[in-house]
């Protein structure tokens, strides 16, 4: 399976865009998983203090800080990807897989018991 | 600007395969906002005693692990934007739009001082 | 206002376990930070998958593993400051200041929209 | 063992100060783990573009507000201890014994190998 076409494009869009500023003596492969993680937390403090059911309907400004958000996760992750060589579209495929065969569903239907070990 | 295709194809299978499994009583956006910040620090666990030296070439064991923390971040990053309704591909766009206005390459060139305020 | 006294006898007991084990390479504030914020990511997913009930009254075997995570967090953050010369007991006093003039009680009593900006 | 003193009086002080404003409600245990978690994330942003040299030697206003974010990781630790049950300082010795026991000094003295491990 190929990598998914518009990340690999993103990623050679995203590389020009990061050599133009000189910024790739940043992008380690540690400090771009420091920064994709920094990002998770970000996104993860706009849902802090709501209620499951208020995280289900975001007020339209949080809405769009929230997209942003998700941009950023995604920029990093694709360029950590292409930093280290990982194709993203094929790694997911994989992981699916494994995910099919440890969840069979029809013994983990709706078991938040065996949910709660799905990492 | 449409949405990524492949984005879109595995959001629909994973949408069958959570479906299957009566999982979506668990998949709130504040859960998976929680689940995707959780798989951020599991990935950047893989790189936090390394010198960034060592990050930039993983032990091929290593570097299995960390393309599955990819993967796992993609999965619900997706999964995440579809229940949000928030479509990753135009973020990304839009995202890098912005960045180009704020970080013009001839005024940012090398600088760790800009950089630092690169968020 | 000293720094909490049980505070600096743990550091100076840390210190000598670090150096018994010519660990302090790998202490840098940096990788410090990062295994600080991998802890915070790990305690939180124990409690990705539960209702805010069921947060309250966990397992004891889930109780057993959160001790754990509190306490790992505990070390990496003492040691964290102790290799930036910060002193935790005097700086919880001063953000306390800080919250108690930022969030006077009579005006953002049970407001969700002010706790929401309260970071 | 017996807590440490300060924790439990910070506890007892934030009890107070949470009552006041009425914020129990948000207060969960699961809250308060995501809003650890995302403190952590704050805390680590500081660091991410530095080279690990920059890090022990932080200039002044970042070690103000690095200082700010320990003080924020140590109550919000502190106040999910309590709403657990957790207490911290027994907590840290018995995880320190377990640690002693996992990493006897003459044997993993100075390997990054073993360190890798370290979890």
């Amino acid at each position: 399976m190929p990598e998914w076409p518009e990340i690999k494009k993103f990623q050679s869009e995203f590389r020009t865009f990061v050599a133009e500023r000189e910024w790739d003596q940043f992008h380690t492969p540690k400090n771009l998983a420091m920064a994709l993680a920094g990002e998770g937390g970000e996104l993860m403090e706009h849902f802090q203090w709501l209620t499951p059911e208020q995280s289900v309907d975001l007020p339209g400004e949080t809405l769009t800080e929230v997209a942003q958000e998700i941009a950023d996760i995604q920029i990093y992750l694709a360029t950590l990807a292409d930093r280290l060589g990982v194709e993203i579209g094929p790694a997911v495929a994989r992981k699916m897989k494994l995910n099919a065969e440890k969840y069979p569903a029809e013994r983990v239907r709706g078991s938040a018991r065996k949910y709660t070990d799905y990492e």
